[in-house]
């Protein structure tokens, strides 16, 4: 055999000309809308591509695996509930219920938010993979950071009580659609439910 | 033609033969098993009768469809929640925040009762006919009776927001297991939900 031969110039591969933070912010959107449609399980990498637009191999590029897609498609939804004013993290504790009340209905009420915790619920319901990375982003994120603010020795079950709550609510109310929570007042269940996250994190 | 040739006999047909309660008994565990193991929309009638060792012809004469099969499954498991000593109907509300929680426990710590229970949460979390089941065995079962027993014109929303509270604690604890949660002691779960529980329902 002689030299090689050079490889084949022209256009990029379609996959270079995608790879934008665009392209990426695409594909997230793109798998939150089909991991909520179909779940973990019945979502493909092929499909997820297909939704956003661009290959398969720039959603492998970004991500690795479908889990790996999956976790970072639940990290956006559920990153801007750790960090946002009105968390656990900032204000002052005797708040704190109030405050996690009324940003979970806040994030739960927008259409868009709650397409990605529907995705969430359906998903880690199904597939341990899913349950999997929900709950090592529960672990590594809300827990540490709730035990480090509430310094209490029994934070994270406290913490899992007062989430317990919420994420019941979120069944009832978003998922089964159970009258009359389906349609109350978000206020109404506020002023209700404030006191006993409250009470989870800081009673004696 | 002349007159009707008289109709074979012979053995019973194989339906017949298993027309028992025990072979209803026997669907209903094996509906369950298969409802808990796939989720609704994955399980067949045919499934069932196999799991069963009936004809599905014996099945949809027991039950008629699916969802009846599924409604009958479910109402089998939901049934002591409500009847039984311990649930809001029995015994001085001020104790039914404490007998609620206990009960609800007892059954989610049995491993047989478990599995119906994961059965209608992995169901209705993903299928609109499972959650329509759920939905109307809530309102016209447990929310009637609660409705009843409070006496009080919110008495559903107070009754939701407590379950709220106790289907979160089911979802954490035995769907998603998320420690400490998963791993904590009954017991000391009961002693921080049962106040929550009492206020939900009874707290002016």
């Amino acid at each position: 055999m002689t030299a090689a031969t050079p490889r084949r110039r022209g256009r990029p591969s379609r996959t270079d000309a995608q790879d934008t933070p665009a392209a990426r912010d695409r594909i997230l959107a793109a798998a939150r809308e089909e991991f909520a449609e179909r779940g973990f399980e019945k979502t493909s990498m092929r499909a997820i591509a297909k939704a956003a637009d661009v290959d398969s191999a720039l959603v492998h590029h970004y991500f690795g695996t479908k889990e790996q897609v999956f976790e970072a498609s639940i990290e956006v939804a559920i990153g801007p509930l750790l960090s946002a004013p009105g968390s656990v993290g900032e204000g002052p504790l005797d708040g704190v219920g109030e405050r996690l009340a009324r940003f979970f209905f806040g994030v739960w009420e927008n259409p868009a938010t709650r397409k990605a915790l529907l995705a969430i619920v359906r998903s880690a319901v199904n597939n341990e993979t899913a349950a999997g990375v929900f709950r090592r982003l529960i672990s590594a994120q809300l827990l540490r950071r709730v035990a480090l603010q509430l310094n209490l020795p029994d934070a994270e079950l406290r913490a899992e009580l007062a989430a317990a709550q919420l994420v019941g609510i979120a069944m009832l109310r978003y998922v089964i659609k159970v009258e009359p929570l389906a349609s109350a007042d978000p206020e109404q269940i506020i002023n209700r439910v404030a006191p006993v996250i409250q009470s989870h994190l800081t009673a004696p």
